[in-house]
């Protein structure tokens, strides 16, 4: 009868390098390489829509602020885009690695740039300030950064270095879950439009309010793994496939829940007036889905 | 910019003695003295209150199963009862231990007995089965108790051993905050009808839903012990009032949150049929006050 | 196989109330009153070498640093001193205020006073400074303060601090085990003149030495506790006897190895010129007993 | 004030991938980095000698055990060898594979394989089995493992399966510190043939002795590291410095201190009847050098 009520954010704002994160165990890593599933898998709608997006806008040098394993990136080389990809979390990153080091003979993953960075000083961790087409934020990531100060200064820190990082006329793209949702009804959506997943079983949600306002939403994953051994991240030298020897099938995840209406403000804010502010619902105009699982924001840096 | 968003409930689940507890650095303690506030403050009505139920209900000989610093039991001691003092936390006895010390020329503190004991295992820590004419939990204890199962079997297993204490024809006299106005309002009522303390500045309430279900409930206590130096628990000998040399103004306890319906057909199905049971909210009968600060269960234990 | 190789300091330098201790998991504290043995046991070679020589100096109220549970402090108010008892560990102290609470009723008890203190800010922790007849520091405890500094300034400190309390003409009694023999050897001496313990099974010594000097000795002590319930501490309404219920036998205890030269030239450093300073073996004159187990300075402060 | 006085150990002996690891927080793997100097700058001695004696051997196919940032990997892939480079650290390997993709337009890179690997289930790790012509494991590196069960069977496992990675007739090229020196003098040699560097400014050596024997070393290294920024495994898009932002300049690392005889004996133990062994001091013939810093073994496995 211990104790494991512990709720706990993810510490982003420390220095990236050699420091700890919420991924730092290595065992959300691995099983969110399976929660999001084998990348094949991964629906043809979501690819379309991002690829498509990027396209429209002219945008080919991308940076994905939120790289993780690397399932965005992958897939935007795979279409043909030229990436920088950067993560908090070097546990994350491994996955990454592997993934271009074993595609090292395909044009777009040699030309590939991995780095480790913190969005709180991110201009300051890696060249090229002001000069990409696009900055992508995607899969929830940027509800990871907590508002430990309690008046959001870090969430407008690392949307102003967004911002900064972007070229004139660039654009930026971030999505969130429906937190109004999860604040309204107490649970997550039960459709996620990004992944196709058989090993999850069960997301447990839990909201936090302090005085009143939803502060943290924690989920937490279980997950079946009992039929997995290896994935293609895996070397043919590794024997062991991933998750042999462990057995460790839950993991705990924390987010900030913004509101899209607050989102969306913020967004305005940081990229000044005169910047355009579009919204989606499962990658469909808003309105057109009832109670999406995701908004995707677009944002286009004035020129 | 470091992270304390650590949510954690006391872990009461244990053997007693020489294990930590919430109060075990001792800060809790501390404050907890100065947050209730000299006890001669304390509110005539709380006193009146119980002392006149107890004398009402022909009880003599008491178990103050949450003992604490000992305010309850000193009050009680004072009015003339008989006291058997218990708490889980060595911390917070030291300053109920000092007090019986310092006063232990008047018969009533000769005869104090005080022990460290555990909800869980009570029958099996101290002697007295059966034979209490009442068992006192008061100051919102019980809801320090977890639900670490998440099916209230500790709750239970509690509550079964208090009425094992209590004799056939004698009472448990149980209290709690009014969990259901912080669920609906998100902020505990402001008048705190037990105590008068000066040093209170503010109290920040933090709720956690876990899948739609409240519960968790966390109150981050902020005092203002700038004026605080002894107080009478201090003796002579030592040179230090209480509070210097640490600064330290905050401490943060979890509850439980006991709705006062669920929590009155948890003791009736405790204490068995037959078995009376009364609420009162701040003192008088339920509906005379609006939005009480407190509920106090009585139960009579059948004959 | 996990790696267990941790050897730590007790870390004294630090504010008594409310702040962890060596002893503050409670399991040194229970097992130590087992390790010295049933307090009728102890030798009196040892009774009779203390008392005599406090009433050979004309000394009647002390000051004792080291109290612990508090078996030097009984034995001798039973000899008919007055005593003040302080120690950093209230998990110790509890083992003391118990013995006091049950032997109340004998005038030398009721007198006597017990209090939380740190070596290192002594005078003002409590009152009396330069009243003590002598103040004594028993039972290898001065061996528990680090030398963090690396220049042995935390000792200098706490031994000014002695001789601070003791008035013009008093003495000083503080012991060490024979560490000159433990550092040459690799091991304790097998005797221990002090206590009668039939529960000690064995004692594993560890020296470190840092860049050639002996720096700290671990003692990890094996207890067979399967025969032990009960003892003399244990109220009559506490049904638990002391080590019921967690089974635990071992405990580890570091010291910093005191060579007896060098403490000797410590000691006459600290209490100036004019200071006298004896020192002797298992309760003899040096050199009456080869390889004593203990040594026992003596040091009086020029009147 | 605090307690900084713990001896740990590196534990090794658990599963090797996203678990923590001695030098999991990354500090001690930049430093080594720096300790260990520039790559071009490491002695010609040790190049030519390692490297001669795989050539004289016939070995080409070689498993590197102790890869760690890949000093080692490195030279041996320069001078020709195909490379397999395991080590338990992922922030070690961080940087080996750093170098690998910055280099992987030579073919010798392009084709080297870096895998996490735990020495004591190597043979389950990874493929290759009874493959290699040589398993080296250089630097100091086995002396890493502890010794936790005291009967040294962790030894045993690891250089068991180090024998089983080796073809028949291949060999082990396995080195360890003058712990003989280290043990006797207090101090380690203060020469090191193996590497140049100029940021090493002192270390501080720990002998700890359980119950008479040394049974760990440990060694603090203070680095000055004022002027160092980044070095050739950092990116051109990593805008920061390696060491940048931190300034920690301290690692402390634990060995278990091998005797050169003991060693040996148990290097033909494992290897079995039929093994040849040799030993280098500072890479020449055992006697003509005094006090070397480190012995080099080779055993040569039956054919």
């Amino acid at each position: 009868m211990t104790d494991n009520r512990v709720y706990r954010t993810r510490t982003l704002g420390i220095p990236a390098e050699g420091l700890k994160d919420q991924y730092a165990d290595g065992t959300a890593a691995k099983l969110w390489e399976l929660y999001i599933g084998d990348k094949n898998k991964r629906t043809q709608t979501y690819r379309n829509f991002i690829a498509g997006l990027l396209r429209k806008k002219g945008c080919h040098n991308i940076l994905d602020v939120a790289c993780g394993t690397g399932v965005d990136s992958i897939m935007l080389l795979e279409e043909g885009f030229q990436l920088t990809s950067v993560d908090l979390s070097d546990k994350m990153l491994k996955y990454a690695l592997k993934t271009r080091w074993r595609r090292r003979k395909e044009t777009a993953f040699d030309n590939w740039v991995i780095e480790e960075a913190n969005w709180l000083t991110l201009p300051h961790d890696i060249e090229g300030c002001g000069t990409f087409d696009a900055v992508v934020c995607l899969g929830n990531s940027f509800a990871h950064l907590p508002d430990l100060s309690g008046d959001q200064s870090e969430h407008r820190m690392a949307l102003s270095n967004f911002a900064e990082m972007v070229k004139p006329g660039g654009i930026l793209l971030i999505d969130h879950r429906n937190y109004d949702y999860i604040i309204d009804k107490g649970s997550a959506p039960a459709n996620n439009i990004y992944y196709n997943s058989d090993h999850i079983q069960d997301i447990k949600t839990s909201v936090l309010y302090v005085n009143g306002r939803p502060s943290l939403v924690t989920l937490d994953y279980q997950m079946d793994v009992s039929d997995v051994t290896r994935d293609d991240t895996d070397s043919e030298v590794a024997k062991k496939g991933r998750t042999e020897g462990e057995g460790k099938s839950n993991f705990r995840l924390s987010y900030y829940p913004h509101r899209v209406e607050r989102f969306g403000s913020l967004l305005r804010e940081m990229f000044g007036e005169g910047a355009t502010h579009t919204v989606y619902g499962d990658f469909v105009p808003l309105g057109e889905v009832a109670d999406p699982a995701f908004y995707i924001h677009v944002v286009e840096k004035p020129a």
